[in-house]
């Protein structure tokens, strides 16, 4: 696609939207609050998280949701995460919501908010009503999506975002998106919240449909540590404004559907990157077998194991741990046939060591930053790769004093 | 059970049974080859490794085991796993086994060989035949049940060894037993190694129904990193010289099956106890489930959360990361039942932070070296408990740099 631009920057490209973010003092310095505002009420869709404890913000955002299938502004802070914390903590997040509607003069039903940081602590809500105030000054008159993001970071050690745009019969579209990690980080979502925004114009039931799939490509495919956290979410908002409209069986949609795409695996790429005390970005694939659903259990067994995670960072070629891990998961698997590389590196055939292939070139093969780990099961079609990290000191120093 | 009796030491308290350990040279000093002998052919049961990936020791011992469903020697290397070793991995087991047959004059088929190390690699079987040799010489004039279980050692800080004994009309039936652990542990074993004896006598039918039952309520229940070995297995051995004989419907069955579950669970706690880089032993319940099956992925599910491990080696009373375990792992929840306790002191009342419970308390009932965490979902009788222990920098540190 020749007219395909990657931007920099991310929110901030997209035609009537601005962003920014601010310390309100639920944090000593750092920004804890960010606004996504659109000029006008968007189409929304999102996709939550399947944790049973569901934080009080994600069931009001997707109440909220619901009723039109529209926002206009997205309210989100980091420290509290407003998870367990019963009937109060669902008030909470009303009032926060319901606070921003009034000071934006937008309708409560419009405004979707998220929170992320401890659970079982209540939200500060004067510090955070005199934060949206003072946002509700600043946009849309100035905006930085920056700002924005570094509000909604943990224990993420760089800001993630992302943009770009393609024309269409003279006009442009973009797209543009934010998110964090880092920690807790596995599919069906964790304490990982996404906010994307575009200027196209889209039914409510296209872009929902569109983000699930996009999402079960990009997000669904991240893991740090196999947890899963109560407050996450993945908010897209398209308000029209680039004069370009798509329903699922236009011309440009599938355009929509690649850009959309890219965006959401480049932010999950960076999600993996990212994860708490990593030192390597991982790629897990497992092909050749049994069906789709067995590569992925496949896959994701792999990618959790704590005893592959710390081959990983130590450089330590030991295969046999990723053997073991598949094994033990429970997917059809003919030991004689399986073959194994890393970076390029053939290490296992047959189910056992390749000839030829000393430890040297294993070792050699995991020193780099950025691991492709390729295991193909020989019996079958399925096929499907996992992003993820390694396991380090240092994840274990950053998780072991959180709270 | 007044005429029960616990004893120090393992092997070395059961009659008609002898086993050394020693150096052959797979590792530069320590012990790597034990052999455990009866004077008799004895009844024998085993439970092996799930995992696809079966090592050639867990194949061939299986097939001898069948055979008549008796043992008399069993012999096992640490240093090298003989996993993922092709045809030749399974020859080179079957040697090791005929090799010792001939040198300790028994038949082939009663002989189960283990192995446990690192994956990948052939035995050196030279050295193990020398060291098997030798072995022949020593057994059974000299017995050392110590000697024995340090030749199991891989990554394990302490020997694990445990024996009783209780009187049946005169008589007294003695059981012991060894057991090596200690990364890579969980349910349907893992590097996990142990061998009982018993100079009961008993049918190989109930010796193996009952070895099955007890190893559920014991080595299954243990898990500390999630990863499932290639090269599990536990095995008994029962050779009738205590004099007293029993099927599953005579007096004395209810007896031996109560010893030999003290026996199983106490090696299963020092396996949890001495996980790899462990600071501290814990015990996860989940009780008032829906159902026993939904308590145990609760509880598997907490225990095996690294957010969760980490947060109890910083002794961080931080419940939420053990609600978010739970509301991730799929079981049926209803968020406002759920209590929560650490050592008797309750941090979770209805879904929430209990009242009056302030962060000290919480950090205080942490400090123990043993926890005891007891998690009820207030909806139904179904209750499981598992014993694990912390994810520490240790783990990291000996798991990054193995093999």
């Amino acid at each position: 696609m020749e007219s395909w631009k990657i931007l920099e920057g991310g929110l901030d490209n997209v035609s009537g939207f601005s962003s920014y973010g601010i310390n309100c003092g639920i944090k000593k310095e750092k920004n804890d609050l960010a606004a996504i505002l659109s000029d006008t009420p968007a189409t929304a869709a999102g996709v939550f998280t399947s944790n049973r404890f569901s934080a009080a913000p994600v069931l009001v955002t997707r109440e909220h949701l619901l009723k039109e299938r529209k926002l206009q502004l997205v309210v989100a802070n980091s420290g509290v995460a407003n998870a367990c914390t019963g009937e109060r903590g669902i008030e909470d997040a009303r009032k926060m919501a319901d606070f921003a509607a009034s000071c934006f003069k937008v309708d409560s039903h419009l405004v979707a908010v998220a929170s992320t940081g401890v659970i079982g602590e209540f939200l500060p809500l004067p510090k955070i009503e005199k934060g949206i105030e003072e946002l509700s000054r600043i946009l849309p008159v100035k905006k930085s999506s920056r700002e924005a993001v570094k509000a909604i970071m943990t224990t993420d050690t760089f800001p993630k975002e992302r943009a770009l745009s393609f024309s269409w019969k003279g006009k442009t579209v973009h797209l543009g998106g934010i998110a964090k990690g880092s920690g807790m980080i596995k599919p069906n979502l964790a304490t990982m919240l996404s906010f994307i925004v575009t200027d196209l114009g889209i039914d409510a039931g296209t872009l929902n449909q569109v983000l699930k799939e996009v999402v079960d490509e990009s997000f669904n495919r991240v893991t740090v540590d196999g947890d899963t956290s109560t407050n996450d979410m993945v908010l897209i908002l398209a308000n029209g404004k680039s004069g370009v409209n798509t329903q699922e069986k236009d011309e440009v949609f599938p355009l929509f559907r690649e850009a959309l795409l890219w965006l959401a695996q480049e932010l999950s790429r960076d999600l993996a990157r990212d994860g708490e005390g990593a030192t390597k970005f991982v790629e897990i694939i497992v092909q050749g077998a049994k069906n789709k659903e067995e590569a992925r259990r496949g896959a994701f067994t792999v990618a959790e194991s704590p005893l592959v995670k710390t081959a990983l960072f130590g450089e330590d070629p030991n295969w046999g741990r990723i053997m073991a891990a598949l094994g033990r998961s429970g997917i059809e698997i003919d030991p004689h046939k399986v073959n194994l590389e890393i970076n390029g590196v053939t290490l296992v055939e047959g189910g056992m060591k390749a000839k030829g292939v000393g430890r040297e070139q294993g070792q050699e093969a995991m020193k780099k930053k950025e691991l492709r780990i390729i295991v193909d099961l020989g019996i079958g079609e399925g096929e499907f790769g996992v992003w993820t990290c390694d396991l380090s000191l240092d994840y274990v120093r950053i998780n072991s004093h959180y709270s």
